[in-house]
């Protein structure tokens, strides 16, 4: 039986949380994904909104799969397990087809571009959670679940700003990352949203290193001339 | 056998970082913590350095058994630690009740207050380490860790902004906590210290909380038009 036109997001959003490994946070972000979306199609006008709504419900689905097995995309990996749970569940094959292909295009580092307006939305929405406060939050909450540190202190006992050879750690990704995920968007929305955002993480970044350096200097003075 | 007046900080460390559970970030909390404490000293003269830089060095290592028993006291416990290692290392017992005592007072929440220089150095030294930046940093590596949310929904469905009864959150530890540490501070520099580290945090929340208003306000216009 296919279904007819309106779209169940209960029960999509059911599926997506029992997809989630940690779902008190991976699915706050999807939340946050769909509702940039939605904010995105409304500017830009033209969008599937139903379709758009249930690649953004489902396009992470994939992450357990990844995290398990690295070598794993979890872009492609959720897209194929969102097309089979909706045909399983009633939708019609062009839906599903259509929602897979948005999944499969969404990531950040991906080789294929996104096509459809829904598939360029969703990669713009997805984009977004990664700029200002709330990409440094996320991008935070990640390094203490894979306990990577704050900074690394380089060769010559100082606080390191993360663009150099460094260990991992917060200050790396922003300057590897973070910082480089303002340009490019597919939707003029979507830049709109992030360029708002960009002052508040490269903030938050100058003030970290400056208050680490200063930290460090204040310190160093002493331990020089008294204790070492 | 009561050991000569240097103190061996190399062996000090060490001991320190066996009792570090997570050796990556305690330990460098741990630094920060002596840098900072060994800047105000310059600043304010008259302290014993020595003392101050141990105390500094072992002020957490009762973290381990706070985190397996919260009835356990972090700091009556390390500094119980502290002293029964000095003394069982060669330190005299004037040096060792010294240490201990800074380490008894030096928490936050602590009813008694610290009553030494060295003491109250510590107690700025620490509080230091939760403002700005550097504060917010730790605070959502401390989430992330205990797998508490950034932020959560109020009943009206809009992002709570702390301040209220709401579930734990990044959110509510920086209403609660993170913004009343700037005030009450021991030593003049301290002061000084933490005041250029205000805005920072200040700035990191309203834009943390601006961005996540505007991504659910932006989305719900077009959910309840569209989809439910």
């Amino acid at each position: 039986m296919t279904r007819a036109f309106r779209t169940s997001f209960p029960e999509i959003e059911a599926y997506m949380r029992s997809c989630m490994s940690d779902s008190a946070h991976d699915a706050e972000h999807v939340y946050r994904v769909l509702n940039y979306a939605l904010d995105i199609a409304r500017h830009e006008g033209g969008a599937d909104t139903e379709r758009l709504a249930a690649a953004c419900l489902l396009h992470d689905i994939g992450r357990r799969e990844q995290f398990a097995d690295p070598g794993v995309d979890h872009a492609i990996c959720g897209a194929e397990k969102a097309r089979n749970w909706l045909v399983g569940n009633g939708y019609s094959t062009g839906f599903a087809d259509a929602v897979k292909s948005c999944i499969e295009t969404h990531r950040f580092r991906s080789c294929s571009p996104p096509q459809s307006l829904e598939a360029k939305i969703l990669f713009d929405a997805d984009k977004l959670d990664v700029c200002g406060a709330v990409g440094v939050a996320r991008t935070l909450f990640y390094k203490a679940h894979v306990a990577e540190p704050l900074y690394s202190m380089t060769e010559g006992g100082k606080v390191g700003d993360g663009a150099d050879g460094e260990e991992p750690s917060f200050m790396q990704e922003y300057k590897f990352k973070l910082e480089n995920v303002y340009g490019n968007f597919y939707t003029k929305r979507g830049e709109q949203l992030a360029a708002k955002r960009r002052d508040a993480a490269r903030h938050f970044y100058d003030s970290l290193l400056a208050e680490l350096r200063e930290c460090f200097e204040g310190g160093a003075l002493v331990i020089e001339e008294n204790i070492l």
